[in-house]
């Protein structure tokens, strides 16, 4: 459901590209958090500027909400992104729980503009084998214990 | 393939796990970055400790990488991870790059800890409005734009 307020936002995000954009930062990708009705953090493409493969616009700015917020949950937040994140930002959306996200490029958008993010999607629900980068699994008796050592824990915080 | 080193950087990543759980810092999950034999970064989760939900292992072992190499490309790396990736992370692997990923827990021995990875993977596929998360689209001219401009630059850094 779009709310009347929304298309402000998302103008926002497509200003945050732009100008992320110019200054040589990286790709062009926004994102504003906004928690009632106010914006809470902003975020744009840092992945050059940084050297940080992580520094997608959506990574940027929930981090910033989080650090603002005290919190690592974004609840009663709303996300507005100016293109569909990828799964590394959708991934980190949901760890973060916004109330919810409005995007408005989408892959296919990006993907005419080089960022092949369908790629990834593509390769999600592959076998770890059969993926382009190789993963493979090592069992080990150390990696196993360490989650009984956590189930074991009082007092502990879930995330 | 599984080489025979490997094992000697898993039970690294198991360390790590322990360690920074004992500390408060996360969830016991810990990762290991390794070029021509050497570790060049190692992460551990820090979601409570920097209130941050992005700050998994992998992507902390990912960002300290980088920052090492003065790169956001991870060639002629490999990621040693205690516990198979998160959507997040596996979209954070395909961005950096490494040339392989070897991990030891699975995303089943997670879910028994209480980390349900399984849920986002099962997520990811969803139409946009089906997910628990609800995705809207707002199409917007000014957001497309954007990618034209970014098309037209001259000297763009592709990443």
């Amino acid at each position: 459901m779009i709310r009347k307020t929304d298309r402000k936002w998302i103008e926002r995000t497509a200003e945050l590209a732009g100008m992320g954009m110019e200054m040589g930062d990286g790709g062009p990708f926004g994102c504003v958090i906004v928690k009632e009705n106010r914006v809470i953090a902003e975020g744009w493409n840092r992945v050059l500027a940084e050297n940080d493969p992580t520094a997608h616009a959506e990574m940027v700015a929930i981090r910033r909400a989080c650090e603002v917020l005290g919190d690592f949950q974004l609840n009663g937040c709303e996300l507005f992104t100016s293109c569909e994140p990828c799964p590394m930002c959708l991934g980190a959306i949901y760890w973060a729980r916004p109330d919810r996200v409005i995007y408005s490029a989408t892959r296919e958008d990006a993907k005419k503009a080089g960022f092949d993010d369908e790629f990834i999607y593509r390769e999600i629900p592959l076998p770890a084998r059969e993926r382009k980068i190789p993963f493979d699994s090592l069992p080990s008796e150390e990696c196993r214990l360490v989650f009984d050592r956590w189930l074991k824990r009082e007092n502990k915080t879930m995330y």
